[in-house]
């Protein structure tokens, strides 16, 4: 794209660095804070870059916070002794958005991947074993991704947990809501028919 | 969307003030940045910033640049008889970017629209007249949206101009390149039909 500006060209350049941003919708998005008052691009710019520079990250369970300790660890009548173990930050708002968790969090960072050479080590459990020794925690409750490597990282920490009096427990797995039987894979219909429920429970 | 962090907060909601930017897209474009060094976030928001404060239009033909003439205006192979009026900056670099075109520019800014309260005032229409005067121009080609404003806008510009030594030009309208004719309106394939070429300056 050959633009008469280089100012405008090194805008869409910065833009279509984000992802899922091609050069066209770059360009769409420059022109459209080229509309825009000078106050409301500069108050988008200044936004952007104080969140980068004065975002922190939650001392005790590694979430994004405003300052060392985040607001749901915070908030007096979540449960602390519920430790709620993701991926990262993207899986506590999704979480948080269902309200239906009223517990706490514990975001590792990623989780066991040899093949992208992510270890143990990389993550954040050896901080979730301090905590859960620390805060007298009663239940783990793993929301990872339903794959090889979750699975993997769900292992590897109870072991190094290696508490028998700490109940562990994951996210259901099953055919999603508005899925259809016949197009599941047969390893998530074989778990959703072992662990079938009560009727009861399932119409909420 | 309930975040842990009023940063994040605004960050998502500045992104996704930007068209066709949701909430679910802002939040993944500010995690995304959130990840980047601070230096690269710097740059972002600097670029962006500079771009809205320091860009200009050019005093001729209105397309924007980084001084008071663009460098399409001032390029000295370019053909400064031949104008091509369009409606907006995009249309330039649609245009430029088929390397099809070997004039100048003019951008209205607008095309005339009673219905959107756009008159010919608001528009770059008497500078383009001054302008035609002035360079002796030869040629002016329309390159509007076929649609009832743009036709009414040609017919408005040529009329203000009254100068019938003037070539009046616009680009051809007919069935798009891979379009089927079946599904084409009525009023495109009758100006196909009637404004049909030989073959020989079609296959090209």
């Amino acid at each position: 794209m050959n633009l008469s500006s280089s100012l405008l060209e090194s805008a869409v350049k910065e833009f279509s660095k984000l992802p899922g941003i091609g050069k066209k919708t770059a360009l769409r998005l420059v022109l459209h804070l080229l509309k825009q008052s000078e106050e409301e691009v500069t108050g988008f710019s200044d936004t952007i870059e104080r969140m980068r520079k004065e975002i922190k990250f939650c001392k005790t369970c590694f979430n994004i916070s405003d300052s060392d300790t985040c607001t749901i660890c915070l908030h007096p009548s979540r449960k602390k002794e519920v430790i709620c173990v993701v991926e990262n930050i993207r899986d506590v708002i999704a979480i948080e958005s269902t309200e239906q968790f009223n517990g706490v969090y514990h975001v590792l960072g990623g989780i066991i991947s040899p093949l992208d050479g992510i270890g143990p080590d990389q993550l954040t459990i050896d901080s979730l074993v301090d905590r859960v020794k620390k805060e007298k925690s009663k239940e783990i409750v793993f929301a990872l991704s339903p794959t090889i490597q979750g699975d993997t990282t769900i292992y590897y920490i109870r072991k190094k947990l290696n508490d028998p009096g700490l109940k562990y427990t994951a996210i259901a797995r099953g055919i999603a809501f508005g899925g259809e039987l016949e197009f599941a894979d047969e390893m998530t219909l074989a778990r959703s028919i072992r662990n079938r429920l009560p009727v009861d429970s399932y119409i909420q």
